[in-house]
């Protein structure tokens, strides 16, 4: 691979991201993500509110691996898959060390006998460190277009 | 930033106009045409039967401001939200002062309190001139695949 | 245009290839694989359990030009129209002559004077051949998430 830019390191970032969570390899997700890291989901209307609670909140990457092994053992989500599509990264500020960027994405439920849905649309809201030639979200605050959205939402955004 | 290719700067503007409209900043949509430019909105049927009127026709950037001081002061719209995803510019032709290129796009409409929808899906067919850094429209027909086309479409596609 | 990266050439591809079908250019779609080839569509479930026969198979450019001969002559499909948008490509592998990516994609159906639906969505499972500036595709296995889907399929994936 030849020296990346930032913008090729955020497309590859993203792709390797909606992978991990399309191929059911929920253990690698955590590992995407910083030891100190924040992991929040919540809706544009909250957002507009202030209200910073969200509908998740993890503080690090040890929260993120319990959450995925919580779903192992529960086990609680039916047969069904996600598809991410993300669009293209806007970079608001970066420098050697860190880069904010945005992100809009839609997610696509696949369940079986069932007609496909548009689950979920929003905008990563990211802040990234670099770890040697990779890119590790800081920060990752995912921000819900539509209030109408599944709760439990056991698989990550 | 380093040196931008086209390509680059084809995605950054793209991503750019996409969060413009996500963000409500509707002001700042005029100021991404050249003074001098044509905005059309029109249907994939419109197009092969060469009926060039299409829905919507604006020939400078003070016709896309008067729009959108219109819309601001009609308030027509209800609260509803737009996610623009762009696909994949595909460039048909530049030099070093003009662009022509097509890039397929989808929006999905999110009204609160109700399922989100797919609003429209098209391309963007677009003349980009060079001012300083950036690129600006000089052009953009924006075909919609459907007829069944909202033809209010108070929201900039 | 200026010397390509692989990844810029995968950008290219895609988009080339999305825009062969939403232009109806049908007879190019074939040119756009090499002339050993092999072109499958298979469901996740399918490829999960191994069952590698697929929906559609055809292993040489010349089968892919028989389909689009027999489905011009066959004028089967309705007047529909179909959008493609394609993620990031991932690139697993490559090396000077060949690359092994997965790009995920969704494709709208558009019918005139009915809504737009979401037709398929999954993964491309590609490997790719340079042709000169050009890569072509050596093997491309399309992976859709649902197994509903239209077994008839007129157009390609």
């Amino acid at each position: 691979m030849p020296s990346d830019t930032l913008r090729e390191q955020l497309l590859d970032f993203h792709a390797g991201y909606s992978r991990c969570i399309a191929t059911d390899d929920l253990e690698g997700w955590p590992e995407l993500f910083s030891a100190d890291c924040v992991y929040r989901v919540t809706t544009a209307e909250n957002e507009r509110e202030g209200l910073a609670a969200g509908l998740i909140y993890a503080s690090s990457r040890a929260m993120l691996r319990d959450r995925i092994s919580a779903l192992r053992h529960a086990n609680i989500y039916e047969r069904q898959r996600y598809r991410h599509i993300t669009g293209t990264p806007y970079v608001l500020d970066s420098d050697a060390d860190c880069a904010h960027c945005e992100t809009p994405f839609l997610v696509l439920r696949i369940v079986q006998d069932d007609a496909t849905s548009l689950y979920a649309s929003g905008i990563y809201k990211d802040v990234f460190v670099r770890d040697g030639r990779r890119l590790l979200l800081r920060s990752r605050v995912v921000v819900c277009d539509s209030r109408r959205i599944d709760t439990l939402m056991a698989i990550p955004l």
